[in-house]
C-alpha cells in the first residue's frame, strides 16, 4: 500500500513538473491499452525526439553524483538529455543500492522534467552473476548455474537479480546469454549455459522468467526486462576468438543456435534480444533483415526491441567493413531492424538528418521507436517512474538471496574424481589440511574454518600468482621456484592438501579491442600448476583439487594425479565455503559438467551432441574421446540406474510417450542425482547428431530409496530441419538413453510413426 | 604406323570373337559420332549389363598373374566380367610397367571377349605423385607442387603421368584433389595443393590439362582421363579428422570451395569427379542432388561420369546413417547423380531387382550409362583398346621424365629461414658436414656426395626413429637418450650439421576405417626433434634444418634455432639430391609456402586469406600472426620490388585492368621469385577476405636484371556471392597489393564502377 501511495505522489509531482510543457493526457491515460498510449504518445515527437528514443549512452559519460550523493550530469549529457534518451546503461553501478536507488531517483527525475513530453529512460544493466553494481548479492556464473542441472533453481537465482536491479532503479538487463559455448578459447565462456542447446534452452527461459517476473513482474515494478544476446551465434566464432567471423551451416545454426532465442521469445517473453558482433553466412548480422525480422519478428512474433551490441551499427562501417559510410550502416541497422543503438556516437545520431534527403526512413523509425515506448509502457514507467527508497534497504541483499546464493553453489560444484572416497572428509578427525594454490582467495582459511570449527587445522598459501594483474594485456608470471618449495613444504606438514587451481579473471575473458586480450589459444592450465600438483602428489598423502577457471581447462595432470577433483567453476561471493561444507560431506555434490572436457586443444570442435560421423576416427597418438564427458559428475552416493520403460513401442504426431527409469539410491548418503534422458535418431535424410539432450530431472533421495522417474518424449523433441529446409517429423527409430551422464545410461527405442 | 597395325588387329581378334554374338555394325563405327555411338549400344544392353558398366571393382579381388607374367583371374573377378565392368582399379600395380602393359592387355582382351556387346573397362589408377604404381616416375606431392607456384611445371609432371599411366594400360586416375587443405591435422593434407583457391585452382586445372594431354591426348591413346575429387567440401572436415562432417557456410562453400572444381570441368575438362566422404549443410554428398547434378550439370555443364568414394554409396545406409537399407541407399545414390559404384558390393549390385519394382529407375540408370560409355568411346577404348608394349619401355621413366622430377623439386623448396647468409655452402671448401635426424634416409649421405664430389666429408647418422613402423595405428617412439647423444657427438666432430627433421610417413597419412589413423591433434613435432635442434645448436656451430612432412608442423623451436631452414615438403625421388643441390648454390631456391604456418594448433582455423574481421583480436600469451605468411620463401639473391603502376584507377564491367611492378634482382646470383598479386576489397555488402590471390608469376632474373611484371585485373577476379546469393561485381574501392608473400607488398588501388 505504502508503495502505491508514493508512486501516486510521484506521478503527482511529475504531472505538476510537465505543467511547463505542453501536455497530451491521452498517452498518461493509464486506463488505456499500452498500443493506445504509444499511439497516441508517437505523433508528438519530433523526429528528433524519436531518434533520441533510439539511443542508449553509457553512464560513465557523466552522470555523476557529489559527496552527498546528489546528482551531478555533465554538459554532455544534459545536452543528450534534452531530446529524451531511449536509455542510459549502469548509471549508479559503483555506489550500493540506496545510494544507487536514489541517484536512479533523481535521474530518472531530470530526464522526465526535462524532454517534452516527460518520457522517462530506460536504466540498463548486465546481470550475468547478479546485478552487475555494487552491493548486490553475487552468484555463480551462468556456467556454474548451467552445472546444476537445476532450472528452477536458476529462476529463482534470477528472480533475485530482477528484485535487486529493479530496487537500485534498473529497468533492463543485457542478460542472460542465450549463446552456446563451445570452443573453450572464448574468452566469454563462464556469461554463458554451456554446450547444450536443451540445457542452454532450459536455463536461458528460466533466468528470464526469473528477471521478469515472470513477466508480470515488469508491470509490477518489482524486476526488470531482459534482454537474451547475441543473436545469432555469437558464441561460433572462428576460433574462439572475440569479433571473428562465424561459419556454421544453415541447419546447424537452425536446429541448434536457434532454439534459446525462439524459446526466449515466445515462452519467456524476454523483452529485448541484442543482436551479436559476427556476421552469418557473410551478412552482417547489425545489417541482417532476414535474421532481426524475418526471423525474430515474422517467424517467432517478437514484439520487443533490438538493440546493438556497443557500438556495433556503427561498426557496420568502422570494422565489418559492410557499410560505405556511418550514416549507411545506421540505415543498415534500421533497415534490419535494430531499434536501439548501444552508444555509438555517429549512427543512429545521422538518422535526423537522413529523414530529410529520404523520409520513407522516418516509417522505420517509427516503427523502432513505438517498441522503446512500448517496453517503458510495459515497464510501467510512465506511470510509476521511481524507487520507493523505503524498500531498498530490505530487498537487496536479503538473507534470503544470500541463502540461495549459497544453495545454488552447493548444487553447481561436480565432483569429477573421488579416488577411494577420499571425500568426503570427516568434521570431526583432528587433522591438518594444507589449503595451497593460486586459486586460493584471502578469506578462504577463514571460510573453511567456518564449515569445519576448530578440530581441522589449517595452513593456507596461495603461494604464486598465475598473471600479474595488469588488465588489458596480462602477461603470464615466471616459474616461481622458491614458491613452489614452500608449498611443497607446507604440504609436508599437513596431513593432506586441498590445491585450488584453475585459472585466474585474467587468463579468461571478454576481449575488447585495443588491447585488451581474453581468449586463449591452449587450454591448458597456465604456469607451474601441474608440477605443483606433481610435486606434492609425490609426498604420498591425499590431493584435492579445487578447480576455479572461466573456461574448460585440458585437465589431463589433474585428473591423472589428483584424489579428489571439484570442478566449482566460478561461484558465488560464499563459494570458497560452499566448497567446505562439500568437502566435510554436508552435502553430496550432485553438478554435472555443462560442457565436453577435452584432453587437447586439437580435438575442437568436440561436443557430445555433434553428428555422429564426427566420432568415427580418432587422432593418432591421442586417447579418444574427451577426459571427461558432458553430463557427467559423481556422487558421494552411488545410483543404480534400472528398469527403463517405455508406455509405447510406436509415437506418431498426435501422441506422446512415456518412458521411465528406477533410480536407487544405493548408498547411505542422502544425495541429489541429475537423471538425463537423450535421444538419438537412428537413421535420418540429413547427418544427425549422436545423441541430443531432451530432458533431466534432478532428484534427491534418501539412502536407500528409489524413484521411478518419468519423461515425456513429445513429438517436438524429434523435429528437425529436414531437406526442404522445413521443420519435419521423420518416420523411423529412435533410441532413448537415459542415465548419469551422456556416456552411461540404459536405452531402449521406439518408432515414429506419421 | 606400327600401332595401328596392332589395333587394326586388334579389333579384327574382337569382331571374329563377336561373331558368337549378336552383332550391331553401329556403334563400332568409328566414323560415328560419340553421341550416335552410345546411343547405339545402350539400347542394345541388358538392365544387368547395364548395371555392370556403372560398378568399379579393385583388382586385389583376384586380378593376378602366374610366374609368367600371364593374367590369372579369380572366380570372383571371371563371374564379374561376365556382364561387362565400367572399370577395375589398379590392375597390375605392382608389377613393373611392361609387366603391366601385357596383364593389362590380356585383361582388356578377356573383358572384351566375355561380355557380349565386346566393351572394354576403364583400368583405374591414382596419381598425386605420379602413377601409384610400381616402376614408374616418382614426383612430389602436390603440396610440394604447390609450393613451386609454377602451373606449367604441373602441367609437364602430369602430362608424364598421363602418358607413364596410359602406356601401363591404364585409363582413368582417381586425381588429382582439388579440395582446399586449411586443417593441417588432416592426414591427407600433402594430397592437395594447399590453402588457397586460386593456386588451387591453377595447379588442379593444369595437373588435369597435363594428365589428359590437353583433352586431345584422350583420343589420341596417349593419356588418361582425370577424376577431380572429393566433390566437395571434403578437405573441410571437422578437426581435420577423416570421415568427419563439414560446417561451412553457403557463401564460402560457393566462392572458396567450388572455383577449382568449377575450372576443373570448365576449363581442363575433367573426363570425371569424385564424390565427398562427407555432408554439406547435413546432406550427404553422395547423396545430393542439387550438388551432384544440380551444381555440376545444370550450372556448369559437366558431361563426364561421377564416380562414388570407396564404398560411399553404401556407406549413405552403414555409415552416414542418411539411408534406411543398401537399396535406399543405391536409389539415393543414383538419384543424386553418382554413376559409378566403386567397390560396394550390395549397393548398385540391387539396381536390376529394384528396376524391378520400380521401372523408373532405368531411366536414370541410362542416364548414368551413357556417361560411362561416353568416356569409353572418348578414350578410344572400343576402337584402340590395347597397348603397344615397344611403347612402354621407351616411354616410362624417360630420362626426361626423371629429369623434370629433379627440376621439379628445385622448383618446390622454399627457403624460410637463412641468417647471416649461412646457405648456400660452398662447394669447394674442404668441411666436415653431419646429416643427423630421424628423416635422414639411407641413400641421402650419397646423394650429397652425388653433387659435391669429394671435397666435402660427410658423417651421416639418423640416430632415431619417430614411430614404429606398424601401419594402421603407429605409435610414438619414446625418448632415445642414447641416440640424442651419438648424434651430438657427431655433430661435435663437424663444421656444421644438417639436421633432417618433420615428419615420417606415419605422423600424417590418409585414416581409412577400423584401426588405420592419420589425423593428429596437434601440429607439433613429434618425438625428440627439437631437443636435438637444440642440442646441436648450443654447439655453437651452424645448424641447417632440412624439413619433410606431410602436414604443416608449428615448428617454433626450429624457426627460433635453426640458422637456416629449407622446407621440402615430401619432394620427389631424387629429393635429397635436389635439396643438395640448393644446399650448395647450385640453384637458388624459389618455392614459397603453399599454406600458413601457425605458431599453434589453437589459432585453427588460420589462412591468409579469411575475413578481415578475423584478424582483429589476438589471443593471450601468444604472439600474433603466423610463424611463416602463405607465399612466403627467401631466396638466395635479394629481390627489390619498386614503381607499382596500374593502367587506370577504374574498371568497369567492361574493360580491364594492367598493373605492374618492377622487379630488380639486386644479388650476385641468378634466381627465380614468384610475384604475387593479391586483391582486397575495401568494403562489401557482405563481410570479405583480408585479402585474397588473383594471380602470379615466376620469373628468373639474371644478377642486376630488372623486369617489368605485368598482371591483369579482370572483373572476374572482383566477382563474388552477393547478398541474394547470386554473383555480383560489386562497385567501390579495391586495393591490390603485389609482393614477394602475402604479408610484403606494394600496393595501389583502383576502383570497380558499373
Amino acid at each position: 500500500m505504502k508503495l502505491k501511495l508514493k508512486i501516486a505522489a510521484a506521478a503527482f509531482v511529475m504531472s505538476l513538473v510537465a505543467c511547463s510543457q505542453p501536455i497530451t493526457k491521452d498517452y498518461k491515460d493509464a486506463s488505456l491499452s499500452i498500443d493506445e498510449r504509444v499511439e497516441a504518445l508517437l505523433p508528438k515527437l519530433s523526429l528528433e525526439e524519436k531518434v533520441a528514443q533510439m539511443r542508449i549512452f553509457h553512464a560513465n559519460i557523466g552522470v555523476e553524483h557529489d559527496e552527498n550523493g546528489n546528482l551531478k550530469l555533465s554538459k554532455k549529457v544534459i545536452e543528450k538529455l534534452k531530446l529524451g534518451i531511449a536509455g542510459i546503461k549502469n548509471p549508479g553501478e559503483h555506489i550500493d543500492a540506496i545510494a544507487a536507488a536514489k541517484l536512479n531517483n533523481e535521474l530518472q527525475r531530470y530526464i522526465i522534467e526535462n524532454n517534452r513530453w516527460g518520457i522517462p529512460a530506460l536504466f540498463v544493466t548486465e546481470s550475468y552473476n547478479g546485478v552487475d553494481a555494487a552491493g548486490c548479492t553475487k552468484f555463480g556464473r551462468p556456467i556454474a548455474s548451467a552445472a546444476s542441472f537445476n532450472p528452477e533453481l536458476v529462476q529463482r537465482q534470477w528472480d533475485v537479480v530482477g528484485r535487486e536491479a529493479r530496487l537500485r532503479g534498473m529497468h533492463m538487463c543485457h542478460s542472460p546469454e542465450a549463446d552456446l559455448v563451445r570452443d573453450p578459447r572464448f574468452g566469454r565462456m563462464s556469461e554463458a549455459f554451456g554446450e547444450d542447446t536443451y540445457l542452454t534452452t532450459q536455463m536461458v527461459t528460466n533466468a528470464i522468467k526469473g528477471v521478469q517476473g515472470n513477466y508480470e513482474g515488469l508491470g509490477n515494478g518489482t524486476h526488470i526486462g531482459a534482454v537474451a544476446k547475441h543473436f545469432a551465434g555469437y558464441g561460433q566464432v572462428l576460433g574462439g576468438s572475440n569479433f571473428a567471423a562465424i561459419e556454421i551451416s544453415p541447419r546447424t545454426l537452425i536446429d541448434e543456435i536457434y532454439p534459446p532465442f525462439e524459446a526466449a521469445i515466445k515462452e519467456a517473453k524476454t523483452l529485448g534480444i541484442m543482436a551479436s558482433h559476427g556476421d552469418i553466412n557473410g551478412v552482417a548480422s547489425h545489417g541482417n533483415p532476414e535474421l532481426l525480422t524475418g526471423v525474430l519478428r515474422d517467424d517467432w512474433g517478437f514484439e520487443g526491441y533490438v538493440v546493438s551490441d556497443s557500438n556495433d551499427i556503427a561498426r557496420l562501417f568502422y570494422f565489418m567493413n559492410v557499410a560505405e559510410s556511418p550514416e549507411a550502416a545506421a540505415q543498415m541497422g534500421l533497415e534490419a531492424g535494430i531499434d536501439i543503438d548501444l552508444y555509438a556516437e555517429d549512427s543512429y545520431a545521422y538518422l535526423p538528418e537522413m529523414v530529410k534527403k529520404n523520409p520513407e526512413l522516418e516509417k522505420l523509425i517509427d516503427r523502432s521507436v513505438r517498441r522503446v515506448l512500448r517496453t517503458k509502457f510495459i515497464l510501467g514507467l510512465f506511470d510509476n517512474p521511481y524507487i520507493n527508497l523505503d524498500e531498498v534497504k530490505k530487498g537487496v541483499r536479503a538473507v534470503s538471496s544470500l541463502e540461495l546464493a549459497k544453495e545454488s553453489d552447493l548444487e553447481s560444484i561436480i565432483l569429477l574424481k573421488n579416488e577411494n572416497d577420499v571425500l568426503p572428509l570427516a568434521k570431526n578427525k583432528s587433522i591438518k589440511v594444507a589449503l595451497l594454490g593460486p586459486l586460493l582467495k584471502e578469506n578462504t582459511q577463514e571460510l573453511f574454518k567456518s564449515v569445519t570449527g576448530e578440530s581441522i587445522e589449517y595452513l593456507a598459501e596461495k603461494g604464486f600468482q598465475l598473471t600479474d594483474e595488469k588488465v588489458g594485456a596480462p602477461k603470464l608470471l615466471d616459474r616461481d621456484g622458491a614458491a613452489l618449495d614452500k608449498l611443497e613444504n607446507m604440504a609436508k606438514k599437513a596431513d593432506l592438501s586441498i590445491l585450488f587451481l584453475g585459472g585466474d579473471e585474467f587468463t579468461s575473458k571478454e576481449a575488447f579491442f585495443n588491447n585488451a586480450l581474453g581468449d586463449r589459444a591452449t587450454i591448458d592450465p597456465v604456469g607451474a600448476q601441474d608440477e605443483l600438483l606433481e610435486r606434492i602428489k609425490a609426498l604420498g598423502k591425499p590431493v584435492i583439487v579445487v578447480l576455479k577457471h572461466r573456461r574448460t581447462l585440458s585437465i589431463n595432470t589433474i585428473a591423472d594425479q589428483a584424489d579428489a577433483i571439484l570442478d566449482t567453476w566460478d561461484l558465488s561471493e560464499f563459494g570458497d565455503q560452499s566448497t567446505a561444507r562439500i568437502i566435510f560431506g554436508e552435502v553430496s555434490p550432485s553438478g554435472k559438467l555443462p560442457v565436453t572436457v577435452p584432453r587437447s586443444i586439437g580435438q575442437l570442435p568436440f561436443h557430445y551432441s555433434m553428428k555422429e560421423i564426427n566420432y568415427k576416427k580418432g587422432y593418432l597418438f591421442l586417447e579418444d574421446g574427451p577426459i571427461y564427458p558432458f553430463g557427467y559428475g559423481l556422487s558421494y552416493t552411488k545410483f543404480r540406474y534400472s528398469d527403463i520403460k517405455i508406455s509405447n513401442t510406436e509415437i506418431t504426431p498426435n501422441s506422446e510417450l512415456e518412458v521411465s527409469v528406477l533410480v536407487t539410491n544405493e548408498g547411505d548418503i542422502k544425495a541429489k542425482e541429475v537423471v538425463q534422458m537423450y535421444i538419438k535418431d537412428k537413421i535420418g535424410s540429413v547427418t544427425r547428431p549422436d545423441k541430443e539432450l531432451k530432458g533431466f530431472k534432478k532428484i534427491e533421495l534418501a539412502p536407500g530409496e528409489s524413484r521411478t522417474v518419468k519423461f515425456k518424449i513429445t513429438h517436438k523433441m524429434l523435429e528437425f530441419t529436414g531437406l526442404k529446409m522445413e521443420k519435419i517429423l521423420e518416420p523411423g527409430d529412435y533410441i532413448v538413453k537415459i542415465g548419469t551422464s551422456s556416456q552411461e545410461y540404459l536405452e531402449t527405442t521406439f518408432k515414429l510413426k506419421n
